[in-house]
This record gives structure tokens, sequence and C-alpha cells, in this order.
């Protein structure tokens, strides 16, 4: 078999049909090999940087994805995705096509070279963002694409290869049927003696509490432990909340959610119930900023037992090389038949957000409760930017089965268009007919949109709604309110399909009032892409932004933002009594 | 003085009129210095990458430039720009706002990072890819922007900066008119005894040559050379012939112009001319396959004087650290009374390209005789990016004073959008009325168009013709001449301006056939931004790129390329005939 057939074969057997990238001429011998294999598809982005998110967002639906680039150009434009993707814990192959193994060899000044004859310096900076590296050869090939896919799966952050055009075409004694030689992809066993003390140690102090909460984190799914947790749940009745990053991975209709809890920043029935807790069980945390309200957490060590990946620690003690996935059911199995746990807490409701003004206008705080109550649907993946659209989606309800992708670690602008494009292909890929609902800023929007050709031209049907509040609203309310650099040029975004050669494909409508809104979310038919234009203020925050920011930027916030946010709304209430005025005269 | 003002005055100083950039919460503190300063000013593009193709551009109009990024996903959507720009010979001051001393030194999670509270990572990429590099704080802030901004001017490669929010703000001790404390941008003087022999030598050997011939590449122009070796040309009446990256460093109306060399891809008598010179004279060479016709230089090193930068190479022997733009002067002066130096050749004509067919519509080849002939002027600024484009202006003549942008070494698709954007600031700042026209294929557009919107928004006002072939066209004469891969979704480009909210603001036409040409050109007036969409047939191609393809990809060209050209030429022939027996039939 051929290195490249191989090499395709293993990504089918992860679950891949679908690899992103763009051509370039030292990796379309390995496309070759993709266009040729049954059962895989091509799809061609628009750049690699677009491409890169798209694959992150196929594997946050799909578990793992691809993203063949060409040798530096590509792979450099690609970077930022991939370090993303480390980040926030997702795993991607990236194949990188290389020079032929001669021209490598001789140094030879090259296009695409930084002209100094150095082949590995795309490879050294590659380290810093990946968990494992490759340059395949003849002799390698089959030992290190194993070996490096399953790095990628087992630790599930992104791994990289380089595939020279010539190893690509070189055969490799391998059995033709790979079902007779399938990938290792399970994890070691936890040591039983580690395991054992651990289980007793967290069990004995999990039936002495009096008041325990879980409080789920993205690690929990990424980790592949949704299951097991929600089995725990399940088994012990213990009320649960979630983090931002972890929002939807239990579904939020079930009786014993709790609500999201992002510190200060959270709701305040919500920041009670988990700062009084007598003991938090901690899943598969990330503690960055925005994830816990500016790290204003008030939750003591003294009283968490924290599962990460692979260890465990019961306050201040440490368990090395624990599998969560493994660990978990061993707990809920001791503890599954006690009677003395906490009772169930009622069901969490989110509390009705302030809607400040009798607007007719779209107001943020509205919109997103309005999207929540009427136009949310079962299964929909929702996929925010991390701007106003992803602390909007914070103090909403998100209907069962919904699946949430945003950058909260990371955050990536732009970042949302592309992981849409590779969340809806992912999407259709499992055959089951979830919506793609994209919310982006008019700014971030502006950084990838050309991947909406992309979707265009591979017929996907996603909802994308542009907020279009004229730049870059979040940023404003960190520094800079009224600078010109947080403004940006106004597109007609109506002709976005247009543009992109999507007439006739799909739907476009620009709605700048509640009414509108309302009427939108009436005639909405799901067949197509939409792309739907929402008019917002430019100063008009949703109040976990707000919120949030209070805990970092506090003096420019206090000092800047409030007084116009203030003055924005009197506005508001002015112009709307004014219409109100001018309603009465003409009648 | 605060550490932000004194870097912005240093830009100032180095002649930086505009600084590119997105912002992002780390950046904002040095974006309030940026607008606040008289003199330089601020140009928000829609994404990095787009900037930092900006920024290279800027430079090689204005000789150096900047570009301010937020920490991590700003720095890192702009390093392949930024790699272009080492690769190429740029210097770009890359200014990166990162968290604040505080936050690093806590190792925080902050979002932007990878998670791991490894605040260096992003640094340690930028080693691999820029000369110098800095981390500013208080006590150094003074000494490293000096000594960065130094390396960048005299390495000519770019540079990069880490700025901490907080150092931003802080105030150092430095005098308040910055005139009285100059940047020191001076080149060391070369050693007197090494250059006087190695003067000697080649003064030596150029004496008893019978047929000398100067090779001009690139490094003449980014070393700052181009008076010296125009003086040089001009004294000793020697020939001189560039590489494809050097066009136009000297005017292609120059008497001593004898045309471009490309190896094997040379029209013939060029070839002739350098090949069977005595001695070659060559200076600032980079020989990268593309520049070289695929390594099909048939020069000896045994006849040839190599300037560098730095360094001169006499046949094999080596003279190190002299300076290319201190040593050249001498030489002249030593030369330019001798009467025993060869004539001067005839003044050279670019042969006319075949047209090959009688067709009525845009045949590559004659396209760009046409452009040459009736569209160029005087101190154009002609951009092209590294595909049909560029191959098509190897074999015409550039006007007088025109300078051609493109990255034939690095070859980064998309760059030459962004780059349009840079060099047409760059050419307003300079107040010289110069036209910049960028020759963009279909495909490459779709990776960066959204900067045209920036163009828009700064009311600058290229012509832009986008080349529509339906795809990759220059990578299917590589490699999968009729894969799906190198296809693209068809945008509907005369919409461009009005997508991108430029309506009104400038005018967009679609040409299919000569005439449309002619018309078009007839018609033209410089005073709004143009969109020019130029169809053309997916299998055309400039000679000068089949010629490439050959030399590099022989068995693919002659296998599967050469019988499409052959078909599409036939089938063009026929169409024409089709056309004119169906006219004779109206009539």
């Amino acid at each position: 078999m051929k290195v490249g057939t191989y090499l395709i074969k293993r990504l089918k057997e992860l679950g891949i049909k679908h690899v992103f990238g763009i051509p370039g001429d030292f990796n379309m011998d390995i496309l070759d090999y993709v266009e040729d294999e049954e059962g895989i598809e091509w799809i061609g982005g628009c750049n690699e940087l677009n491409c890169g998110y798209a694959a992150d967002g196929y594997a946050r639906i799909n578990k793992i994805s691809a993203l063949i680039t060409t040798f530096g150009v590509g792979e450099l434009s690609a970077i930022n995705a991939i370090a993303g993707s480390f980040s926030e814990i997702v795993p991607v192959v990236h194949i990188v096509g290389t020079p032929s193994t001669k021209s490598q060899s001789e140094g030879a000044i090259l296009h695409h070279t930084l002209g100094n004859g150095d082949f590995r310096i795309y490879t050294r900076i590659y380290q810093e963002i990946t968990v494992a590296q490759t340059c395949l050869n003849q002799n390698n090939a089959k030992s290190e694409i194993d070996r490096v896919l399953r790095e990628c799966y087992i630790k599930v952050r992104p791994v990289y290869i380089s595939l020279p055009v010539d190893v690509c075409h070189q055969e490799i004694d391998v059995v033709t049927d790979l079902s007779e030689d399938l990938l290792n992809l399970s994890l070691s066993e936890n040591c039983h003696d580690v395991e054992y003390t651990a289980v007793n140690h967290i069990v004995e102090i999990i039936r002495k509490s009096n008041r325990t909460i879980v409080l789920i984190d993205v690690g929990t799914s990424r980790y592949d432990a949704t299951n097991e947790i929600l089995e725990f749940i399940e088994k012990t009745g213990l009320p649960f909340f979630t983090s931002p990053m972890g929002k939807g991975i239990i579904s939020e209709d079930h009786p014993q959610f709790g609500g999201i809890y992002i510190g200060n920043v959270s709701e305040s029935h919500v920041k009670n119930e988990v700062e009084h807790a007598d003991l938090i069980i901690s899943v598969g945390a990330i503690k960055s900023d925005f994830n816990t309200g500016g790290f204003s957490y008030h939750v003591s060590q003294a009283k968490t037992i924290e599962f990460g990946h692979e260890k465990v620690k019961v306050f201040y003690a440490h368990y090395e090389n624990l599998s969560l996935k493994q660990i978990l059911p061993k707990i809920t199995s001791c503890l599954e038949n006690l009677n003395n746990l906490p009772q169930i807490q009622p069901p969490y409701q989110y509390r009705l957000l302030p809607e400040e003004v009798e607007s007719k206008l779209i107001v943020q705080n509205w919109f997103w409760r309005e999207i929540s109550s009427k136009f949310f649907k079962p299964n929909d993946i929702i996929i925010a930017e991390t701007g106003t659209s992803m602390f909007g989606l914070m103090d909403i309800k998100f209907p069962k089965g919904a699946t949430f992708i945003s950058q909260i670690l990371y955050g990536s602008i732009g970042y949302s268009v592309g992981a849409t494009l590779g969340a809806a292909l992912a999407a259709r890929n499992n055959q089951m007919k979830r919506r793609v609902i994209l919310f982006v800023g008019d700014g971030s929007l502006q950084l990838t949109v050309q991947e909406i050709s992309t979707m265009i031209r591979y017929n996907i049907q996603p909802i994308i709604f542009i907020l279009n509040n004229e730049g870059y609203t979040i940023e404003r309310m960190l520094h800079g309110l009224k600078r010109e650099y947080n403004d940006i040029q106004q597109w007609d975004f109506c002709k976005t399909l247009d543009y992109f050669g999507g007439a006739g494909k799909g739907n476009s409508v620009r709605i700048s009032t509640k009414d509108e809104v309302e009427s939108f979310i009436q005639k909405f038919s799901p067949d197509k892409i939409q792309i739907v234009e929402v008019i917002m203020d430019k100063y008009d925050i949703p109040r976990a932004l707000l919120e949030t920011a209070k805990n970092t930027y506090k003096q420019h916030v206090y000092e800047e933002v409030i007084p116009v946010l203030k003055q924005t709304k009197e506005k508001r209430i002015k112009e709307e009594l004014d219409e109100k005025t001018k309603g009465v005269k003409e009648f």
C-alpha cells in the first residue's frame, strides 16, 4: 500500500469523512489520495486559517478532524487555528505536504522557504503547539502515522505530520485490510492500587458532605466522560452546574441542572448555591479568565475534588495518572445505593433578564431571551463568536441536546465562521438533522467572511445571525470605548450570499426592530442557508459582558462605559417617547 | 516620556506614517498612543494576516513599516506574513501588545493563551522568523527599542517587540526632543584592508574580461544599493540584466538594459547574452526556484563575482563583512575612466509574444502585451500575485520608474491583495501621484478579499485586475490539471465594491473579449478604485509559466498539460471559425 493511501485510510478509521484545506504544489500529491479514496471528501476552503477553524469545528462535533496544507505558507497561515485547537483541547490532525526528500536534503532555495535552506523551521514552530510531530519517510511511515494519530486521539490535542511529496507515493508493507490491524486507541488502565485508594478517599468525603454540588466544565466532554458524569449525576441525584465552556454538555433541561457558574458574573442565586456548598466536585475545569468571571471564583480548594484528564486532586492531595473516564464509574457504583445524599434542587430557571427599556428596537438582553424561548429547537448546534454573542448566550437556556461551540479560552476573533463550516459538515456527516446556528458580530465576521462561500459551495444550510453594531463592541467595553480603532467599514451584509455566488441558494434579511425579529422567527424555514443581519446599538451589551468587564476592567467600566450605557439608554427612551408623541400627533 | 509615546515617535523617525493592525484587548493601550500622535495614522484592516501583508507592501515602497497585533491570536494570525517578509528581505516592525507584567509573572490562564501559563511560547515561535526580538520593561525600554529598530533597518528583516499593557504607560527618562538623540542607522564601516584587497581583485578581473554583464537581483534595492549600482552601470557602460525578483529595480527603458534572465525560461537571446559572458557581476542574488527558472541557471561560479548584503564572493574566494552599499562606489571610481570595457548592447526589446490564435477572447500572452504597451504609465506600482499574473509580467516591458511587487520567493497566495493596500498608502504617503495596479487571480483573491474593504475605507484608488480563470490555474500546471481540488466557488466579482460598502466609490467592469479590453483601456480614468474582472480560459497560461512548469514538473507537463493546452487551442480555433461561419449565415 502507498503511504498516501495508508494515511487516508487511517483517517477514515478515526471517523473522519471530510478533510479541509487549500491545494499547494507540495500537498497536491496527497490530495490525489483524498480525492481517489471512497468515503472521504476534500473540502476546499478559501484560506488556510479558515480551514483550520473549520477543522476545529468539525472535531468538536465529530471527535477528531484533519487539515491538509502546503509547506510554509499554508501551515503558517493555519497556525493560529491549530494553536486554538491546542488551547481548547480539540484533536486536529494537521498534515503538511512538504518538498521532496531530495530537495530538503540539498537545502534547495525553494519557494515557500525562508530562503535559507532550513527545512526544519516550520516543524520547530509546530512543536510549540502540537502534542506530537513526525516527518514521514518510507521506513517510519506506518509506525509514525499510527503513533501520531493515537497521540492526537488520546491526548485530545493537535498533531503535526510532515509528508514529503515523494514519500506519499512510496510503498509500505501493511495488511491490505486495515480492519485486521486497527489503531490502538484505548487508554492505558488506571493503576489498581492508586485508583482504589482515590475512590475510597473520594467516596468517603462525598458521603460525609451535606451539600455537594457538581461543577461541569469543558474537559468533561473533551475527555469523553460525558456519559460517565451523566450516570454519576443521575445515580447520585446531585445537582450540577456548568461553567461557560461547559454549557450544554449535559442538557440544560435536566431536572438536576442548577445554572451557569461564572464567579461574580453568575446570576446571584447560582452564585449562592455554588459558593455555599460544602463540597464541590469539579470535572474537567479550565480556570481561564472568561470561564471564571475574571478569576472571581469563590470556591476553596479545601472543599473541592477536581477531576482532570489524567489526575484527581482531592483537596490538596494529588493522585496522578488516573483517567477521568475510568475512575468516574467506579465512584458512581460506590455511591448509587446511598440514601443520605442531598436532595435534588428544584429545576433551574434562567432568570428573566431585565429588558431595561420598552424599546421597539432590538436590545441585546431582549434578543437573547427571545431567541432562546422562540427560536431554538432541540439538538441545535449553537456557535458563538467570543464577543457580545458568547456573553449573550450565557444568560439563556439551551434546548435539550444542544451543542455549544465557542472559543471562550483562546478567543480568536473570526473563529466562529470557519467553525460553522466544519460543524455543519460534521453534523451532516452524522446524518442527524441538526440545525447549525451562528451568532457573529459584524467586526468578527470581517476576518473570515469568505468561508460563507465554502458553505454555499458545499450546500450546507447554517443560519447566520450577524449582529451589526458598528464595530468591535466587546473591545469598546474593555478599552477605548469611543476610539476610532474600534470602528470598522460598514458592509452590505444582505448581499453576502449574492457576492459569494449563492444567488438563489439562500435567504437574506435585515432586521432592526423587535417586530421584525418576531416576524422573522414566525416565517423561518430551515431548508436554505440564511443570513440574518440584526441591527443593534453600538453600545448595547448583554448582562454577562458588562459584569465581566466590571470584574476585569473596573476603572474603565465605571468611568467610561457605564455613563455611556446610561446615555444610550436615555437617548433610546427619549426616541421612543418622541416616536409615541409623533404617533399621537399623527392620529 | 511614556514608553508608548517613545516607541511611536521612533517609528515616525523611521519614516513610518501608517501603522497596520487589528485592535485586541492587549494592544489597545498602545493604539491610544498611535491615535493620539500627530503625523502617524492607524490603519485598521480586516484581519491580521492581511495587515501583515499590507505592512510588507508598505515597507517595499516606504523602506520600513510597522504592524501592531494583540497577543497570541493576533500575532499568530499574522505570522505567515512576517515569515514572508523575512524570506523576501522586507523590514517590518511587529509590535505585539501582551498581558500585563503581573499576569505574565503569575502565569494566569488568560484568554489568548494556550491555557498552560506559558507566556513565552509566541516569542519563541517568532525567534524563528525575525532577526531581533525583545520584551519591553521600564528599565530596558529605551535601549531595547533603539536596538531592535536598528536591527530591523540594518538587517532589512522583521523584528518583534513584545509590549506588556502596563509597560506602555510607564515613564522613561529620555530627551523631550528626540531629534537630539536620533537612532543610529548607519552601517559599520567596511574594514579598509579587506575592502582594498577585494576592490583591487575585482577591478583587475573586470579589466581583463572582454564580455562582462551585470545581473541585478532583488538584494540590490533591499540593501539600498540601487543608486550605487546605477552609477556603476552608467560609468562603466556595462549591459545589465535582471532576475524576475529584480525586475524594474532599474528602469527597463535604460539603454543598457538587456532583459530578464531566468535560466531556461529566459527568452533565447537573453539566455545567450548572459550565458556567453566571460564575467558575470551578480548583485543581491536570491537563487530560488522561481527566480532562476527552476534552478536552470547556466552560469559558472568560476566566472561570477557575487555581491551579497555584507559579503563578496569573487569566483570561489569569500570576502566577509563588506557592505554592498559601501564597496560598489569604490569599484566604480576605479573603473570609470577605462575605455576598454565592452560596448553597450543595443537596447533590449521584449520579443513580441506569440498570440497563437486569432481569438476574439482574451488570451494571456496577448493580454500582457496589451497592458504593457497601452495601459502602463511611468512610475506605476505594479503588484502581481505569484500565479499566472507574475509569470505574465515576466515577458513584458515595464514603464520608466515602475516598481514591481510580488512574492516570487515566498509565494504566499493572497499576499498581493494586502500588499496593494500597504503599497497604495505608502505611495500616497510619498505624495507622488503613482498609480497602484494589482493583478490577482480569482483563486488567490479569495484568501484575502476583505482587504478591498479597507482600501475603500481609507479612500485609496488601486486598479484591481481580477483574472478570472475558474480556479487555481498555476496549481493545475504543476499538478492535478483537472482535479476538483483546483476548482473554486465562483463569485460575483463585479459586486465586490458594493458588498464591501463601496457603492458609488469606484467602478467595476467585467471584460471577456479583446475588444472589451481595448475599450476599457481607452475609457479608463484613474480617479476611483477600479475592479476589472478579466475572463480568461481555465487552461490558458503565459509563456513563462509553461516554461517554468516544463523545467520543474517535466513529466506532468508533457503528459497532461501540453495535450490539454493543445485541445483548448483547437477548441478555441473551432469556436472562432463557427462564430465566423455563423456571421456569414446571418448576413
